[in-house]
């Protein structure tokens, strides 16, 4: 195997398009886009946000993500798994430019620009594949539906309402 | 330290309670129960079901789960990461006694008795700590809630009905 | 790669023929009956015994085991590994109906049930490929035998009864 | 323990003092300052460049490093271990905001600015507790100093020279 | 914590007293003897054979242990893990001054002096605590014994055997 | 896969040759030369020492490595990455015949025979592949050469020195 300085390179980790439904965007260099990373154990996101833009309910199921704000402000948060007794607490913080952040292993965690500018955060997960599971997507948009008497009695609402549900368009922000 | 058998035991993987809204029951053992399970990255659960009950879409954040159903039938799924492209594919299985079917870490999966009869199943996870987290619960009935306006945005739905989910009572069928 | 539900999924971990020298019988499901299992760090076994049936003397290289008996009652013990001063020790407990127990990895342990009636138990392992060594078929039943100069003075025997022992037919109770 | 979400955040990865004389500051926000990232395998470092400024030859023995600019522009490169048949291989590349790179773990990585504006670089690593490992300052600036008998002999240079480099100031650029 | 040269030392890795009922002496050097050792994963051995001595069937239940010979010759071999299909298969090698053998993680393995002179080796083990059964002494003499039903028929012998295997005095050549 | 003895047997780690400039030479037994070590985290080495001989300053960037010395005596010594507030301490210790010491992984650290006779010494490390770093080697004589402002600002000398320690040749004592 002939290894070179382009396995360990990935040239464009260039601001995300926002103009979508959810107004961010997750660029992930993971092992798919820099062949050297295999079995290193790390990865790398650039993850942008507009105005109003929401990085909705999501967990990386082999990956910690610590994450730090270059440009504007980010609410973020991360909800416990479920506690003794019963109860998931949540744990938010406003993050200024500067301040770092972490999201422990498999924990469904989302950032959200409550601001007037843009965001630009940059995250290092734990994995070379941390994978992504956007949390509605998975549960209302997989292919094929999960069933709607699942659904229904999970999440407490009518049938109607999960096949409205499931007829909706789920887009994933992740490129 | 005075190491002895009551180190490795625990006795009492009874018949979960399963009179409740979902009509299942989670009682696993990790190393809260057995103090000799720490460092050793495994841990068991039994799961009882009534008819038509239902082990809700959850995931472990740390653990990988193999299953094994020992009374009646058991309808289970998981669902993928996002796929490059966009997308997440649904696995599902009708099991039936003595089948076997495995969730790979940190995805989100369920079990449903679609049948007349009382199911049970046993489970190995892969840590002695693997956490788990009830999807609905963690989404709807985190305390304190999570922002309406990250809700809403995510799951496709106007503030009203968000608040109405999250007025709800979410119950935890871990035991 | 086109993954599928049956990468996931084996059928038939069915009551095992427990008529033999042992009376016991063990039905592991590891990487070679799942593909899916790959990497994932877990197994589940299901374990059947007769009256008097025994699961001897053996070790998983690779893993630790968590056990719960599902029908009847089992008498199970491990060994430690040689302490410092000397010895070993032996810890034992009379498992019933829903008890549960650990066998920490590498560790000799068995499983004996003394009842009248068949015995059921399902484990878990913490590695998708355990492997097994039973104690007496390793040392007295390999291909080509051990020089019985090493058992002789390893269990202070003359070597006749170890070429004796070596001529003894050792089955193996693992399927 | 009551966790908290403090304990999961650090306020404050400011821009680095690089008026020093290697013209760079390192940040890296580990275990020390965010306790929750405790077992959780990863930190995050912001890394200044002063115009000509100089992350020396330096390793981290317990992580592999992947680094994006965010702000002007990095000729970075690391040294391979000593291949079969000897030799050591250099690769390196300039880097563009956003392009990314990745040090593998252990091996002698460097970042320099060629340019005449300032550089920023965010990097992530795969160890809570990465540690840092300044060649020049571990070799030639220990406490006590290396004797000159090694050094001498291993740098192929008299002792004076040994002596004399010793007796230089090696600042740490890592806060 | 002040740490200091001593935590990686240990001084005394003496020729062992062999004048015993097996011929030979291990002298393990693990975490308990250099307390800087911990979580690096690794220890080291000396082990000593008189003519004819025996290190007798052991395992490790946490480490791979590799082997030179540095005075002397010596006979070795490990037995695999139970077949598929059935079966163990014994691999053995008898090794001359400067030769290296691999022992892998948790199989059964046994060193053997057939020469008329002292045999020297030196092993290194891949846990900082690998852990050693002497497989006779963990069967026959553990404390208490093992039900003599279970060994009776694990060794296909008689109880009177086991019982007279059990009366012996089982030395560990461990120190 | 057909597995035999021979793949976890090396033959020939014999007195390395010395007669070099640095009057020293490590043989390091690794996957490449045992396939069978593959996954299983360890290896060995034998190194020997002329008359002040030296193992030059080096890091292993995946091992821990543990050494004793069985012929002759040992000058050893490693320095700890960059400590808060500054600074790297060097630890040293005069090894005898039997004693051990401990290299941390990813540290520098150096062996020296400062005694009239030869030294030789064996020692395990914590990867069946560790790799080996000579820092003069990587620093001064990786192919293409690292740029001379890069290691004249590192190692505050003029470039005309650089140049000349470039113009070496750097003897890689590792076989």
């Amino acid at each position: 195997m002939d290894v070179k300085a382009e396995d360990f390179f990935f040239g464009g980790l260039k601001p995300g398009n926002t103009t979508n439904k959810l107004g961010s965007s997750v660029n992930l260099v993971n092992v798919d886009k820099i062949a050297g990373l295999n079995t290193l154990g790390i990865s790398l996101a650039r993850i942008d946000f507009a105005p109003f833009g929401l990085n909705p309910p999501h967990t990386h199921p082999r990956a910690t993500e610590i994450l730090t704000v270059i440009e504007g402000e980010l609410y973020v948060g991360f909800v416990t798994s479920n506690l003794k007794g019963g109860g998931n607490k949540l744990f938010t913080k406003l993050l200024k430019k500067g301040d770092v952040f972490v999201f422990p292993q498999g924990l469904i965690h989302f950032q959200f620009n409550k601001g007037h500018t843009n965001t630009v955060a940059i995250a290092g997960l734990s994995s070379q594949n941390p994978g992504a599971i956007t949390i509605a997507n998975a549960v209302f948009g997989s292919k094929p539906p999960i069933s709607d008497d699942v659904l229904a009695k999970a999440f407490q609402v009518d049938k109607k309402t999960v096949d409205w549900l499931q007829a909706q368009f789920w887009m994933d922000n992740n490129n």
